[in-house]
């Protein structure tokens, strides 16, 4: 059922906003969606500051499907300036919220740089986002047996 | 007077365009803009190389309003491959050159990263940069009471 | 020949992508932009994982023209949460593919971050691509006397 698929869309309209601190990233970006009646966004631009952030990422040497012990979730305090923020949302094939797919790479004050899947985060002093709108898209999210996660799906 | 918002625009155009070895990335950017009458723009999209770049990041446990002593400044020669350049320019609200706001993220020899909120950097080899115009905003910088920084703003 | 250059254009079409485990990234792209004529593309989002990465950094204090020595090469298994891919591609001056040109940044188990100039890599579980597809563009990449590598070159 899960297939690679590459459909043409368009992104008419954004929404440029902005977070405040203390303000949970993925309940703000869910409400910005909600508001506007975007069922499909993707972001183009992110830049600003966060604090407790729960991300995780993959072991070396995993393999398909990739299981709950295959992952190690890392939690930290920061605050870290928000370096890059790639993701997307797009409606559930059950209903309900759309599902938000984000990976955030944070900077640390020695320099260096960590990040992850993110699961959890809120902002610090800001957050600039361009979420673009897609429009003509036939993409949902759905479970897939090959890698047990929510992945796109092509109706 | 700061506030929460997320306002629908459109990126009509999007500027392509390429800096040169021994180019200031900040000018240049401002150039571009200045040049092609673009008032608010995001970075899409940009590669290439940096060198002699300065960056801060925040001290780990800070809170707001940030302090200059909450910052840490590293100044690095590089050069680095530029692996990612977030950010944005919109007018302030006092007038003069655009205010740039802007995160890179650098690779080094090692395959480690650095990087943080940039504060200057000089072109190595090149710079492929993908800026949208954003028409129909109504988004300036302030200064914020809170954050004490210039953050957006929502006339 | 090489200028630096700064020309308006188009995102009037985006192509929402997904690409499979065991997928080649840089053949994978290249196919879905021969499969919908897309000329000039630039990544405007990337998000899924990856496995089996070689990407290069430079080393510090090295000037251009950049030399086959100054750049070191890293090969890792990983699989890797992908962070971020930034990018684009163009018509090469001579003609044939188009020329890829990919910065990965790459998330390990401990929380650190990895990447560089990529040239080759494989679809761990998935990869969640926008492309832009760029209109109204007289860009073409070629080589440059000055770096020695294929630039940006406006005809």
């Amino acid at each position: 059922m899960h297939k690679p698929f590459a459909e043409a869309a368009k992104i008419d309209e954004v929404i440029l906003s902005r977070l405040m601190p203390e303000d949970d990233l993925f309940a703000g970006l869910i409400k910005i969606a909600k508001d506007h009646g975007m069922e499909r966004g993707v972001i183009l631009s992110a830049i600003g500051s966060l604090k407790n952030v729960v991300f995780v990422n993959v072991r070396p040497h995993t393999s398909i499907p990739v299981k709950t012990e295959d992952m190690i979730e890392i939690e930290e305090a920061g605050p870290f300036e928000l370096l890059s923020l790639e993701g997307n949302f797009f409606p559930s094939l059950e209903g309900g919220d759309p599902v938000i797919h984000l990976h955030a790479i944070l900077g640390t004050s020695s320099g260096s740089v960590t990040g992850g899947h993110l699961l959890k985060a809120t902002v610090f002093t800001t957050a600039e986002i361009v979420l673009g709108s897609i429009s003509g898209s036939s993409v949902f999210k759905a479970k897939s047996d090959v890698t047990r996660r929510m992945e796109l799906l092509k109706k």
